[in-house]
C-alpha cells in the first residue's frame, strides 16, 4: 500500500530560545528532515527584536521546508504570569507567522504529546527526548531540548493524522 | 516658543478586542486625531486568524496615521495564567508589526500610566477613562474602555517624552 508522505513541523516557541523540527511520515514510517533552535537573543535584546528575528527564521525555516502542517502546544500550564506572557509573545508570532504563510496550525495539548510519544501523559521532559531519538533514529546525535520538544509536537501530530486517516479516535 | 509636534499611536493589544488611540502633542497640548477598537472575532474564531486580523489592521493604521513611537503597557499583573498567555499572543503580534513597520516601541508598566494620566499609580480603569477625555477634549463621546487605555498609553509617553526634553526625570 503506498502512502502519500505528509510534512509536518513542530515548533516550541520561546522568547530566547525557539525549537523547531521537521519529520516527513510516510504511513507508520517516520523520519527526521530538519531541526534546531532559533536563537533570539539574551534577554538584554529589546523584545520587539528577538520577535522580529523568530518571524524571520521561522519564514525562512518554512518557506525551506514547505510542511503541508505545524503542530504547537495548545495549552501552558504550571508557570507563572510573567513567563505566560513572554511565551504568549513567541507564540503569537509563530502563530501569525504560519497563518500568513498559509499553513494550518495544529495544537495539542502538552499530556496528549506526551501520551502519543511515550504513552504516558506524565512522562518527564527527559522520557520524551529519548523517545524522540528513538522513533525517529537520532540515538547518537546531541539535540537541544528545544528540538526535541518540537519534534515530539510533530510526531504527535503525525499519529493523530494516521489515527483519523484509519477512523480511529 | 515652536514646539515640534511628537505622534504617538498607544496600542492595548487583545486576543478579542485590541485598543488603539493616536494623539500629537505641540508642547503640552495634546489633540487626539484617531481612536477605536479592532475586533478580531470571538474566542470561536481560531487564534491564527485572529492574529492575523489584528496584524493586518494594525499594519494599516501605523500606515494610515505614520506614528513617530508606539506606546505599549509593560508588564501585566494579577490575571492567571491563561489570559496572560491569550495577551502575551496578542502583545506580540502588535510588538512584532510595529517593529517590522520601523516605528520605535515605548513600553510603561501600569502604575506610571495611571500616574502620568491621573497622578496616581493606584487610580481605577473609569477614572482613566474621565481623565482621558477630559484631557483630550473628548468629553462629549462614548469611547469603549479599550481605547481610552490606548490613548492613556500615549499621553503617558507624550508626557515622559517632554519631561525628558526638558531635563526632568
Amino acid at each position: 500500500m503506498a502512502h502519500t508522505a505528509l510534512r509536518v513541523l513542530g515548533i516550541d516557541p520561546g522568547s530566547l530560545t525557539t525549537g523547531y523540527g521537521c519529520i516527513v511520515a510516510r504511513g507508520s514510517r517516520l523520519q527526521s528532515i530538519a531541526h534546531g533552535t532559533i536563537r533570539a537573543g539574551t534577554s538584554l535584546v529589546p523584545i520587539e527584536q528577538r520577535l522580529h528575528t523568530i518571524h524571520r527564521e521561522l519564514l525562512r525555516i518554512l518557506a525551506e521546508l514547505r510542511p503541508d502542517a505545524v503542530s504547537l502546544e495548545e495549552a501552558f500550564f504550571g508557570r507563572n504570569v510573567k513567563s505566560a506572557l513572554r511565551i504568549g509573545e513567541a507564540r503569537g508570532v509563530a502563530l501569525l507567522t504560519t497563518a500568513d504563510a498559509g499553513v494550518r496550525v495544529f495544537q495539542y495539548a502538552p499530556a496528549v504529546v506526551k501520551r502519543s510519544v511515550v504513552g504516558n501523559g506524565n512522562a518527564h521532559k527527559s522520557q520524551i527526548g529519548e523517545m524522540v531519538k528513538t522513533l525517529l533514529g537520532l540515538r547518537e546525535e546531541k539535540i537541544a531540548h528545544d528540538a526535541t520538544d518540537a519534534l515530539a509536537l510533530a510526531i504527535c501530530h503525525c499519529h493523530r493524522a494516521t489515527a483519523r486517516l484509519l477512523g480511529v479516535r
